[in-house]
């Protein structure tokens, strides 16, 4: 692997890994964050996007996302009341790191069905 | 982003990121998976390295993680008995998605601590 391994850079790769595995937490958030980079959506579209989602755990994800700065929600003031969320800039530097974690999903189920 | 956005593409992207989070589940196997990345360790070393882990979250995560065919486990005949975990070919396929999390994290923690 490319790291380097001082105690010091050792530590601070360890810290900077755990860092996104809490925000990253759990196996929601990411798979919320692919389907609102095709757009904009109200809650019942990724709810139907996100196979095996429940409504209390979308609901649930979408205020952590929102809490963390990576979506935004808007309540446009029409009847009824219409709600959609959106991607933040910030979400976007999370684009290679779900480029390298889709890649590596791609070949390790190539890998297990392969067999 | 740089993900596709046929209807196709885009289940396929959630099914590979979801994968790889489900094969990476939890907060501790990449710290372990990077703490073996400079050498075999023994569970001892491992338990100093890893701040927060318990022994027996670190026992489960290892059985894990050979499982996957990330780790292996050696025992050397020797008195008492040396046992030593040490990475495999396969999980350096992950270094890129672990380069990419560092990364991230890198910069996530400094934008939050900048405030």
């Amino acid at each position: 692997m490319e790291i380097e391994h001082t105690p010091e850079t050792c530590t601070k790769s360890l810290m900077a890994v755990r860092d996104t595995l809490d925000v990253l937490n759990g196996k929601w958030k990411l798979p919320i964050i692919i389907a609102l980079d095709s757009g904009p959506k109200r809650f019942n579209e990724l709810e139907r996007m996100i196979t095996g989602i429940t409504p209390k755990l979308l609901s649930k994800e979408l205020r952590d996302l929102e809490a963390n700065e990576f979506i935004t929600r808007t309540v446009y003031p029409t009847t009824p009341v219409k709600i959609e969320y959106a991607l933040t800039g910030y979400s976007g530097t999370l684009s290679r790191v779900i480029a390298e974690m889709r890649d590596w999903g791609i070949q390790h189920r190539k890998k297990i069905t392969g067999r």
